[in-house]
């Protein structure tokens, strides 16, 4: 939230704290930078030697990182290990994952549960079928909200302060098929939250299409997104989207209603046979 | 490693250092405290509340902790996802998990995957089916090595000096059959490192008994074990464990192929149906 807290160290703003020489360490490691010596980890920190390495070996020692026998430093088991207490992780994780087996079970394709930190998206879980359209996504990996069904979702049921200030940025293009107008982005948008489902074609990859439901928490607030990613039919893929839709809406509502969604446990949302209800 | 190194501020041997008293605040939240207040955290943490709200404070404006609508704070997404980068957690997990899968799809029980870390085991994975025994892991959580089939496999092949230090504890019984007396757990490692496989019947739960095999990495040392958990036989239990040992151990030597082991890779190693090899 707060902008300039310091916890940048290497723009020099303001006198980085300890805490926040900590996170600039951390903040190093990435999923193309796994390992890291000394040196790289003082220079991505903006760091002295000296104090990274005071400040890596306090790490080291209580496991929030870990040295290899090639002397290379990586994230330790013991920061995962803290980490795997987010609600918003293993919690969510735990909770779909029973939903999350069936629907792959179902279409034996690509299968992702996400949630939304600020503008970006956040795999919490993929199940990924080896002979599955390939999907870009890792767990734990950061995605843009536009060209994602999932992120569409989120986005779609974001704070409208959140939607404002993604629609007035600049919405970079991975295909020729990605969303960046942004009154086309308001459209589709509206779209999601009137049909309850996102269908992306082709916007990151033009190979791969998904389809995303919104996952609803205790207050019935959109905690998460599920999606399936598949063939896209315009490259010859072989499923239709639409038919995937009710087996999306159903897994998505049946993680809402473990997780306790008020509109998941209502049983008179569903219209009976003999015509009773409204 | 370093005993004292300072990181514990609640018994005074040593003035904690910053970073140490963070870690102390992170260690505050576990698996039976996944919300706490400022006070609670203070209190676990044995930090002057005053120095406990500074840190938290930066905590989460970083996103290592995040504060909900009650009040209080839980683990936030961002450290979840640096944590995702340990190579012995998401790493891991992301190569097994198709050998995960095709385990749990054949025997639609309990699919464990485990790595030592001290004198413990720490669960990457679990899939549990639903109306599968019921098992006490939890992914990223805790157990100890001496009463669980991954646990012995892990500690069977550990250094000698950690198994030396293990044998020394005073090993706590779960059940009455669960192996704690030091010569009789020293045959029972001889026996997996012979076997390649560790069965423990009733040794946490006289309901359920697991199966586990090694996983080897890219110098064939042993990295995690899996394990399957099963209702015991003992218990009228409808699954024979030795049925079971193919299945697993053959899981296991995919997942270590995936990894890179030498051994699983050498084909020669099978022999063939000629009658050729050895």
């Amino acid at each position: 939230m707060p902008e300039g807290s310091g916890l940048s160290s290497s723009e020099g703003r303001r006198a980085p704290s300890v805490t926040g020489r900590v996170f600039s360490i951390l903040e190093a490691f990435d999923g193309d930078h796994r390992a890291l010596t000394l040196t790289e980890i003082a220079r991505a920190a903006g760091l002295p030697v000296s104090t990274a390495h005071r400040l890596v070996g306090e790490l080291t020692s209580w496991g929030a990182l870990e040295r290899g026998p090639d002397g290379a430093y990586r994230v330790g088991l013991r920061l995962w290990e803290v980490g795997s207490l987010a609600p918003r992780s293993v919690g969510l994780r735990e909770r779909a994952m029973p939903f999350l087996e069936d629907l792959y079970e179902a279409v034996r394709q690509n299968v992702q549960l996400a949630v939304r930190d600020g503008h970006e998206i956040v795999y919490v879980e993929r199940l990924a079928h080896p002979e599955a359209v390939r999907v870009y996504s890792r767990v734990g990996g950061r995605w843009p909200l536009h060209p994602t069904a999932v992120g569409q979702v989120l986005l779609a049921h974001a704070p409208p302060v959140v939607q404002e200030s993604v629609l007035a940025e600049r919405l970079p293009a991975f295909t020729p098929r990605t969303v960046t107008d942004p009154a086309a982005l308001r459209r589709v948008l509206a779209g999601v939250r009137r049909d309850g489902v996102a269908v992306c074609d082709g916007m990151i990859d033009l190979a791969a299409l998904s389809v995303a439901a919104p996952v609803r928490g205790e207050d019935d607030a959109v905690v998460a997104a599920l999606s399936v990613v598949v063939p896209s039919p315009s490259e010859g893929g072989g499923i239709e989207p639409r038919t995937l839709v009710p087996a999306v809406r159903a897994a998505a509502r049946g993680i809402s209603r473990a997780l306790g969604a008020p509109t998941a446990l209502r049983s008179d949302a569903v219209p009976r046979a003999d015509g009773g209800g409204r």
